[in-house]
């Protein structure tokens, strides 16, 4: 280890104060910003009178004892990002007296870590001395040792001493040398430690700090931020635990990579992997929809583009890169940092250079060689049009869900069939002290609290984290043409005896001012299941095309595991088994966005037990903390079946004005073909007109050639490559 | 009858055209407004793209079939629109192809009408051709009777005659001589039923339609429009149907007196009972919170102060008083009418002109001689501060909800403690025609469904409109201090055994930066009954601090019938009865705004049973058509009860910042105290800080003199007037 050491660059530059995130060119160029009117020097205008508020105050450092939400907690919390903000606010104004603030807290620390025992009401194997969790702890000091950098010049080496001697090198060596397991993980939390640890290298010029930040604890490269960089995200920049730990994960990411960026530029960090880091801030901002991220596994629905986490990296990214839409972006977050790259945006921003952040459909790889499924998103471009998000990713670990190949939808601003994200409050000391509750397990987490296949009332994998990620689903391909956007996928490792793939395709037809979903899910088996298939709906039920036999005073569980616990059974259908047709299944509802929406099914003719059932959720839920959301599911006993159903959106409810427009269905029909490789959706509307999505599901590589011919009633449709949307078709028969 | 009719006054004229809310100086004064930039030509030139649109379009005029939302009643009603538009473009361009398009829509109707039999959807007594209700037919020509007027001159005898005889003359004649007991009603329908006839008077110079109109039929004075104006507001302006039929009502009252305005301005209409239109106009903007109208009795909760309604009344009253606070108004609806006074709404609104409509608390006295109860709002000015209202109005005819001196409460934009509104979805063919939903009888308009005391599980009056049109609450008093406002009523018809008398307070203490509800309910009785008080919350419920019993996975109503045979008992909480002090049964919930709510009501220690019952709506409802909305009911047997509650707005959710303040109650105790006429709340914080609410409830006028003691623990607590907030108290002491 000795000689490793040795061999290391000593590059990093104690001399110069502060050279983190901020340095001190960005310091004389803010400065001058705040002498001239703009959105800077007004951000930096209301950052001063809130620092100012704070230093009115008594300096409070408390014996740590609250978990999360709790008074200790969040004042620990309130003091780094105090240190932090007066630390800049010093840099900008000069004025001694806010350095001295940002020291008089340090010393404070510095007198009470270093006889912390670790904290009284710790929960896992990460515990931490100030926080309950380690990844507190990170946090605090990737802030503070910021705030020191601020402040350093201002110090006498006899308190640089104190300070670092009491508070930073010991909260280092906890979150490294005596936190290795979380140091060297490849996880977000093992990003907080090493971003901490390594920031705090560059500040101390403790080279081998970075070293082991950069390449683990023992400079062996099995953890550490590189080894994070190359696995946590995958080439399209997709981070296997989903959106909503990305935007987390992100913070030390960029902050540490920007440092790294100031204090060595030769390590070229941001080029790294052709750009991942840049990559995923993109990709993070396109996740999302009217601002708010796609709440995919453990996720909080209320996290979106405006949070700290994206207001940083589009700022980072904008810096590096001048790219005008990140300006969109950033005029949407509303929120200016102190920054030099906080400075650059402001700057775009009051030239008004921003141009359109486009929301497009793609493709986003899982798995760190991007082989382990992916993320598909079907949308048209503005952030509130039509967003189709077609979830056939990885497991996503310890937060995944066991919702293999499940779907959202959203439209005109809101969710329309949606995902119940993660059932915790957020810091509510009241909810299971602020973090995951239990129903995130036994409801959440569950595969029937999505819309996707559930086999026997079983989740997906068991409901075993293990097994789940040891697998993940097939990408048969993913196309996308003018107005049309088609990707499947399949899995046969969910279950034991059933595999099961899903196509799905986001439908543009200009000359109907209509966009269709269509969903074809194939369901293979050995024997007879019990095959569930849920839409969690958000909305008032409008009307179905078939009687329900409500239950009127009395309501039962679905069932007793595995999620279906949770749900009340308000209402069933027995779909008619012998019709002589195949015939539709339509349920429609009314959005609070003014909306209809109308999900057919088709009911197919061969004798198969189909059921519609409607549910709320809520049951087994003593400290009502599940939210009572609608879901109708569509059940089928069989061995083989193939679910076939098309959303269509239609109307409005205009009650302000007093109009109601188009509040029934336009889809008279589907009939569904499949002819080897070749399959065929058949639609026709309520006016007549007839379309064929025509579908090659061949493994190969399509050509744009008309290559396919699929046979219909005895007429010969073809059609191009991958897919084509036929029709108005010229035909008077529907079969 | 003829002796009558020779002492009118001729005075319609009817030799200028238009002359109804347009004439001929607002067109002239228009056709300069729109060859300049502003407010006013941006409104012109969006309704002449809408217009020309409608003009490449073939006119269809379909045989009547169809019920509310369905085809034929939408495309007439677009109809009657589509004339009024293109008739005002064409008196704004003069260009000849508008008045053609309006001249053959009006042929083809005079070809349609006078074959028409009445429609074959009717559904009550007044039923129409054109419509399935008479009220819409009249709304036709309301509508109709004007665009004929904007084309007037440029048609032939020969057309005026085909058109008057064919369509406007049967209508008129239909909604007036053939429609007597609705022409005659002292209610909304009739007041639309004498516009339409009356400006169609106007029009067609017929001065005795325009008598009837104001006179009834028979130029009585049993009805028509000045009889309406005498009884359908009260001395405040409040309709006695609530603020959703008010502005429903507004509508055909200011557009007709705008038409008698400019016909015969020496009725002085506008000052007719101290100027009651005006006063009715801002009585109804004033009754809304963050720009919805309070929904008292059957009302849909999204109608607000920008529906076309109150764009009327905001721009006729503007046109007449030009008071800037209406233009605030304006500016919220963000609609500019083309009309001569839209004209002054659009020029004051481009000279910034605007001041703030001022949210004041007020007293709006119910009845036409403004003793039939009253409705009581308390708040602080702005259109989001924390609002209280109580309802102890009488009880609005047949649209009335057997709510006596219920309340609801809003704060930061939202509801928070709620009353459902009506049960209808307005024109959805699928729910019950678009009408009225059965639930809204079996559920809305139950006292159940409100916050307010339920005795025995029977409503108030037994749900009887008969009986419950026969009585009031007596108010006794109302106070607005600058902290303080307060509102005492009472009822003791709405049971036969129970009277109840309840106050509320709306309490603002600037050094806490709290505000917070106090509510005393004070029940009595000769027998033991069952009380039952429910609040209608809205959010998630965080925590109580008892137990609650929840059923798990069985749910039973928690009745069988007034309401009661909608809710689903979700938990139970026994209360404990022989605790050796009062304590507080608190529930907190968490609402979307952000902020997290506390009720806490006294439990007190006589030995009575007392629960607490957590209840969601939605049993008994085969059709989904309720909303599954939670409550709790506070439960006490006993025959004497005085309940005491307070509501305290506190802390913030902020997940997207990551951070939770002040999740639970601030409020320790509570106690209640009677003597004589005075009364006492005495609030202890949580931080010692206390507090004593002193009310004085002698039914005397009180001056601001100090003339009341209350003595409390052998303290001593005198007290100015009708009521103080003393404190923070100089006491240890907390009894």
């Amino acid at each position: 280890m000795i000689l490793t050491l040795l061999s290391i660059h000593l590059t990093a530059n104690a001399a110069t104060h502060p050279n983190l995130v901020i340095n001190q060119q960005d310091v004389a160029a803010m400065q001058q910003a705040i002498t001239e009117p703009g959105a800077f020097r007004h951000a930096f205008e209301v950052k001063l009178k809130q620092v100012d508020i704070g230093l009115s105050q008594p300096i409070e450092v408390p014996l740590p004892q609250d978990s999360g939400g709790g008074y200790t907690h969040e004042k620990h919390k309130s003091n780094y990002q105090q240190m932090y903000d007066t630390g800049i606010i010093y840099q900008l104004t000069g004025e001694k007296k806010y350095a001295e603030y940002v020291k008089n807290m340090l010393l404070q620390y510095a007198a009470l870590y270093p006889e912390l025992p670790v904290h009284p009401k710790r929960k896992n194997s990460n515990a931490g001395k100030l926080f309950w969790q380690g990844l507190n702890e990170a946090v605090w000091l990737v802030h503070t040792i910021q705030a020191y950098d601020f402040i350093y010049s201002a110090l006498t080496p006899a308190e640089r001493n104190t300070i670092e001697t009491g508070a930073i090198i010991p909260v280092a060596l906890f979150l490294s040398e005596q936190s290795p397991h979380t140091f060297n993980k490849v996880h977000n939390h093992g990003t907080w430690a090493t971003a901490a640890v390594g920031m705090t290298g560059y500040v101390l010029n403790k080279p081998l700090w970075v070293e082991r930040a950069l390449y683990d604890l023992d400079l062996a490269k099995n953890g550490g931020f590189m080894r994070q960089l190359d696995e946590l995200f995958s080439p399209d920049g997709y981070y296997n635990e989903g959106p909503y730990y990305q935007r987390y994960a992100l913070m030390p990411f960029v902050t540490f990579a920007k440092a790294i960026e100031q204090n060595e530029p030769q390590r070229k960090i941001f080029e790294y992997r052709d750009g991942i880091l840049l990559n995923a801030i993109n990709t993070t901002v396109s996740l999302s929809y009217n601002k708010l991220l796609f709440p995919l596994n453990d996720a909080i629905k209320s996290k979106g583009i405006d949070t700290v986490e994206l207001v940083n990296g589009a700022a980072i990214a904008y810096g590096l890169n001048g790219d005008p839409r990140l300006l969109d972006i950033a005029k949407q977050q509303n929120t200016i940092l102190l920054t030099g790259d906080g400075l650059k945006v402001a700057q775009g921003l009051d030239k008004q250079q921003q141009q359109p952040f486009a929301f497009n459909s793609g493709l986003y790889r899982d798995g760190k060689r991007g082989d382990e499924g992916a993320l598909v998103v079907m949308r048209n471009g503005k952030p509130t049009d039509q967003t189709l998000v077609y979830k056939a990713t990885a497991q996503g670990l310890g937060h995944g869900h066991f919702d293999k190949l499940t779907w959202q939808f959203y439209d005109q601003g809101n969710e329309i069939v949606s995902d119940y994200g993660a059932a915790r409050f957020l810091n509510i000391e009241a909810k299971s002290g602020g973090g995951y509750l239990p129903e995130n397990t036994s409801w959440a987490k569950q595969t029937i609290a999505h819309n996707t296949l559930v086999v026997d009332e079983t989740s997906h994998f068991n409901g075993k984290v293990k097994q789940a990620n040891e697998h993940h689903p097939t990408i048969h391909f993913y196309e996308q043409q003018q107005n049309l956007t088609l990707a499947s996928a399949s899995i046969d490792s969910a279950y034991d005896d059933v595999a099961f793939k899903r196509t799905f395709a986001l439908i543009n037809i200009p000359q109907r001012e209509a966009v269709i979903t269509v969903d074809i899910l194939k369901v293979t088996a050995s024997q007879p299941h019990q095959y569930d298939l849920p839409v969690h709906y958000q909305g008032q039920l409008i009307d179905t095309n078939f009687d329900r036999e409500a239950s009127l005073t009395q309501l039962s569980t679905l069932g007793s595991a595995n999620g279906y616990q949770h749900l009340w059974l308000l209402a069933t259908a027995n779909l008619a088994q012998d019709n002589p047709n195949d015939t539709l299944a339509r349920v429609t509802w009314l959005n609070d966005n003014g909306r209809f929406y109308s999900h057919s099914t088709l009911v197919s003719t061969n004798g198969k037990h189909q059921q519609m059932l409607f549910t709320q959720l809520g049951a087994n839920d003593p400290n009502m903390n599940l939210r009572q959301q609608p879901a109708f599911i569509y059940r089928v006993e069989a061995s083989n079946h193939t679910f076939v159903s098309v959303l269509e959106p239609h109307g409005e409810y205009n009650p302000a004005k007093e109009f109601t427009l188009g509040a029934t269905s336009n889809i008279a029909a589907l009939t569904h073909h499949q002819q080897a490789e070749l399959s065929a959706v058949h639609i026709r509307f309520t006016d007549g007109e007839q379309y064929l999505l025509a579908i090659n599901h061949s493994e190969q590589a399509l050509t744009e050639q008309p290559r396919s011919v699929i046979n219909i009633n005895g007429v010969q449709y073809p059609f191009n490559g991958r897919a084509q949307l036929l029709g108005p078709l010229n035909t008077d028969s529907f079969d």
